[in-house]
């Protein structure tokens, strides 16, 4: 069992130590990154030696956060630390000789396993940034800029620009310390809040204008077809969060998106709910799983008969118990 | 001339004073009417009497910021005070009795044009709700619920949910004090920031697979017709800001819009641009006006001339100085 270090004891053992490797999670999001970063950054101003190990998934979104501090090959940590990352199982394949060693997991996800020799978990922060955030400002006086500009990413980006729920009165406090050391909000914000790709737009806009409305408006499911993804050049950075979009209109309480994977019988469900209802409800049903707000699922059929067993479904099992 | 009055004067000419008449601007949004509601909450838990002009034109989305304070027709008010209101034409037509005689003007813009016989500006702040939050924090160390309800409105409706240009370390920092005071702001974000109507995501899509690029996707234009309007059934909310779209795209820097009004021969155009193309040098091409980003103007033509001309414009005008 990991060791639970407070905020204090993480800055006390890491100001003690040198020779740090850190390493982010798959998929890589702005919090693992830009926490990652800034963590690699701010140890580096303090004199020590630290890189972030390549993550091989990173996007140019984000890969510009760790880009500076990638480890080389021929670099022998001391110590491993982890950023974000709540099991072992989420790390890139190029962690793997890493993972029975890790020092000292830094994460606000109240999953955490504990791994780690070491664990400095704060479940109530809203990202992995702001645990960061704490730990720094317990080693140092001054944040740079450079720090500053990834802890902004890592807040912003897991919080929606502070338009989640989870965002708390903590989030926006950080935020403004790192806007007054030196982060660059305005820049930031137009390139990941108030910018889309061509591409984006047009399978946004295909995807809506299919949208169908049922069961008073209370539903609303959209399909993405191969033919769309191909006609609109989008990748996978372009879907990101599209499958919010139905549930976010107002009246709907249950917003699907019926996916095409390799072929027009194989399709992936994304479920997003409002309360009452729940997506993992409806996933399960289908041998799916998730969280109450948001889950998925696979189904080995083609989109018209999807849509023929999710409105038998809603109708039997989901809207009569309401 | 008005007298320009600090925080700490403004403070303490309120607390002085009793009988308040809060004045808010026509077409009002969530800053002036969060600002206005939340001085009147203030001003009533200090004791005092205060109330706020009906402002005819508020919408449900932010009426609820005055309905408790609204002043009845009974109400003489001994002091006027106005808040988020530039100039002495943006107040609406019921105010006019008191334009005369505005006590104190409290405001952001600086454009401010002192009409007030005393004025609290602060033209740093994105929004007037700051300036409101720093005279009442000078007037009391507790920020009701209520109060910081209105005050997070106004900030964040202000800044696109902190994430405009004019979002300070200021701004994040109030915002999470008004947090802590108790604003409910995964409410009020789910409300104001991640919900669409119908009507808008319709006229959204029909807008969005209507788009035209062109001079190498740098221009995007959009149409959106009255035959639009009627299917979508969208209406003036349903279109707020929908204008930024275009000019959102990645690579976009001229982004436009062409509604038809009354009939299919007149139209608006709504430009946005980003440097170094000005939105402003194409309107007043067209007899419009407004800022360098942001600019507006009607041309008594059908839409398909309308591209024509833009066309000309963009390839003669404004493409080839760059």
């Amino acid at each position: 069992m990991s060791d639970i270090l407070t905020i204090e004891k993480t800055a006390a053992w890491l100001k003690e130590r040198d020779n740090f490797l850190v390493l982010t999670h798959r998929r890589p999001d702005g919090d693992t990154l830009g926490s990652g970063g800034a963590l690699a950054q701010c140890l580096r101003e303090l004199g020590k030696t630290a890189y972030v190990l390549c993550n091989p998934e990173a996007t140019p979104r984000y890969f510009h956060c760790i880009e500076p501090y990638i480890a080389p090959d021929s670099f022998v940590p001391e110590y491993i630390i982890s950023v974000d990352t709540a099991t072992v199982d989420l790390f890139p394949p190029n962690a793997a000789e890493y993972l029975s060693r890790v020092s000292l997991s830094i994460d606000h996800h109240p999953s955490n396993t504990f791994y780690a020799e070491q664990t400095c978990l704060n479940a109530e922060h809203a990202s992995c940034g702001e645990v960061v955030f704490d730990i720094i400002t317990n080693m140092t006086d001054h944040i740079s800029p450079e720090t500053a500009e990834r802890l902004y990413i890592a807040l912003s980006t897991d919080t929606g620009c502070f338009s989640f729920n989870n965002t708390t009165a903590n989030t926006l406090s950080v935020a403004s310390r790192l806007i007054e050391a030196g982060a660059p909000n305005k820049e930031l914000n137009k390139v990941l809040f108030r910018t889309k790709t061509q591409s984006r737009i047009k399978i946004e806009s295909m995807m809506l204008s299919g949208l169908e409305f049922s069961f008073d408006d209370k539903v609303a499911i959209a399909s993405i077809t191969r033919d769309m993804l191909t006609t609109s050049g989008a990748n996978e950075d372009d879907l990101d969060d599209i499958a919010s979009i139905p549930c976010s209109i107002e009246g709907v309480s249950i917003g699907i998106i019926i996916r095409e994977l390799s072929s027009a019988d194989r399709c992936k469900l994304s479920v997003r709910t409002n309360v009452p209802y729940s997506a993992r409800q409806i996933c399960e049903h289908f041998g799916g799983g998730g969280h109450d707000a948001a889950a998925g699922c696979i189904i080995n059929k083609p989109i018209p008969e999807i849509k023929e067993l999710l409105n038998e479904l809603i109708k039997n099992n989901i809207m009569e118990l309401k």
